[in-house]
């Protein structure tokens, strides 16, 4: 794939824009993405039983009819565990962009992240979608991506291009969440745009397979929030032969230049980690299954222990042992062996003769890999986390206030 | 039950010691405890599939024959992942400790706890065995729970007694543990001495049950260590008719003796977890079951969120019920309701109406206890956890170095 500038509205047929209609102090903090024609829509949405408003209304709009074409989304407030009321408040802000862009409710999606348990000021939203109306266009997409941002410290945004049966096609996505990312998509948004033609069933066939190996493969501290969602736009003003089936040649290219997309997104979050200051890479191989490689890794992953450590810069592979000990897997402690980027630190039989100088040269890096060989199998998967510092505590400790 | 001073020498017949032998620089790092008769013993070991040297060579010595006369334990290093050596030395020190007593090794149990994946300095080790030998004595119950102290900030101890068909039945027990401490027992030690005649399969069945409801009910970062023990010696000195059975009144005389003081051992580990500020009571009360209770309970207690909210005062209950959400619990989100203390947070059907005030002056205090009521039936449990603060990240940031 080549990489492209230009966001969500890089591909063909989309417009987008983010304003500040007064949730927040003074940051942008509504974004509203439009695609000038129907598009085929796939949604995944938190595994957490506790389902913010936004998220009711947008499966049931997507299992009434899976063609969009907008999406309205706030920052600064969740819309979560709001009951009744807030659940009319999602409805009301899909009916209040349905009229200003002309077209029908059912082809609006709404989403929101930042605060659980508060109302939403119903009346600077309404008014604020009217001004994202006027301001919707072909470059704004960083106004979008900053629009949605809550702790984030930057925009994330990523879009490319593919050669397919000698159409051009492009991928564009943005996406926030810093704290309380966890496997199974926890407080994070990520809104996608293509120009493909593709049927629902085929590019939600590819989301639910995408998202498993890009979103789902990251944490920054464990919890899996009420709010999260990925959505993806195909408005097929690419002009492709439409992609109706998931076993043809072009769907596997397709399928290759989303999850790259997806994993671009995903690892963006995690260096925006709240307090990060390190982006590693759990690299678990050698095992019996993939599933058993997530498994695995994913302990490591979430680990606070190995998490202070790597912040720490401190090479203590027992703790890597240790959560791996936990995880649920089958294996024998003493054919494992831990790599951190190129220096072995654990040989089989617990052989350790590393030189501490080595390891801290690469624990000193901003991006460091830890690879496990676990020699129980040809299986293989990556998990990306960040350090635990101490800034993680301060921004948590008092983000409601 | 009465409160009683002494520790693990209160009940008849037990000796102890603690001491310095040169694993760590100055503070004292190896503990001996000793039973003047055999004692009937009851064992449970860390869930963890990566077991530390000495749980493997007590599994032998128990499964052989649950009678025991001594335990040695150092701290400073926790002889996990070292492979045959790390073996040899733990049945080393058996051996040792054997020798210098006058008994059997067959009667020797032996733990570790501290740094992983190094080798025991075995000639201070088989050295400091003697010295504690010499000087061990009925009133050292204090240099032996500071013997096994690692991260510690204070020494662990309790003692209590109660009367059992008219004979008066001792308790004692001594524990470490304060980081990595998480369901299913994670770096704790616990050594509970009685003076109970009892048979070793009661006893046994007596400390499942109570390290059920004490050691795995706590948190203080999810994550479970290699090393983790908990034993229970009981001598008979007390004199009383042997308890054989689990059936009758006066097993569950002490089986509630038993959990109180392996609580309150538990409740010590958590007010010592590394660089808490506030202890924690999580009741997770309406639930259908207890297994449901304590699995909501412990996703409250382990979340990360949560716990810099409660570092940080904040009455965040969004992030409870998000914890809650993700547990795997079936429930009704609407139904739940949640009380900081007296304080009533969240009422049914997200009815919120608390004065922030209220919500501070309990945050504010060192001990809070929030209830959630899931309305689902009579079903309750308890599960203990700490604040997560800076100091954490500081103290396992640069544990090992």
């Amino acid at each position: 794939v080549n990489e492209l500038q230009g966001g969500i509205t890089a591909p063909r047929g989309y417009l987008a824009s983010g304003i500040h209609c007064g949730i927040k102090k003074r940051k942008k903090d509504l974004a509203l993405l439009v695609s000038t024609a129907p598009a085929a829509t796939a949604l995944s949405l938190t595994t957490n039983r506790v389902l913010a408003a936004p998220l009711i209304v947008d499966r049931e709009q997507v299992e009434r009819s899976p063609w969009m074409r907008a999406i309205v989304v706030n920052s600064g407030n969740a819309n979560a565990c709001t009951g009744a009321r807030g659940l009319d408040d999602a409805w009301g802000m899909v009916r209040t962009a349905a009229a200003a862009l002309g077209i029908r409710p059912d082809e609006v999606l709404v989403s929101s992240t930042g605060v659980i348990g508060q109302f939403l000021p119903m009346d600077r939203i309404h008014r604020g979608i009217h001004t994202a109306v006027s301001a919707l266009n072909a470059t704004s997409h960083v106004d979008a991506a900053d629009a949605i941002r809550t702790t984030d410290t930057f925009a994330k945004e990523v879009a490319v291009s593919f050669p397919l049966e000698g159409v051009d096609i492009r991928i564009g996505g943005m996406a926030k969440g810093s704290g309380m990312i966890a496997p199974n998509m926890a407080t994070m948004l990520a809104f996608v745009t293509t120009d493909l033609h593709i049927t629902p069933a085929v590019l939600q066939h590819a989301l639910r397979g995408a998202v498993a190996r890009s979103f789902n493969r990251i944490t920054v501290d464990g919890d899996t929030s009420t709010n999260d969602m990925v959505v993806v736009l195909a408005n097929g003003q690419a002009g492709n032969r439409e992609l109706s089936t998931p076993t043809c040649p072009a769907y596997k290219t397709f399928y290759e230049a989303l999850e790259h997309v997806l994993v671009r997104l995903s690892k963006m979050i995690v260096l925006d980690g709240e307090g990060a200051t390190k982006f590693v890479e759990i690299l678990m191989t050698g095992a019996a299954s993939e599933e058993e490689a997530v498994k695995a890794a994913r302990a490591v992953a979430n680990s606070n222990l190995v998490k202070t450590a790597i912040h720490g810069e401190d090479a203590n592979w027992g703790r890597i042992l240790a959560a791996i000990g936990y995880s649920g897997i089958e294996f024998e402690p003493a054919d494992v062996e831990i790599f951190f980027g190129a220096v072995p630190i654990l040989r089989r039989n617990y052989a350790i003769d590393f030189s501490e100088e080595d390891a801290k040269h690469v624990l000193k890096q901003k991006e460091i890999t830890i690879r496990v060989d676990l020699h129980r199998g040809g299986s293989a998967a990556a998990f990306w986390t960040c350090d635990l510092s101490k800034s993680y505590v301060d921004i948590n400790a008092n983000y409601r206030t």
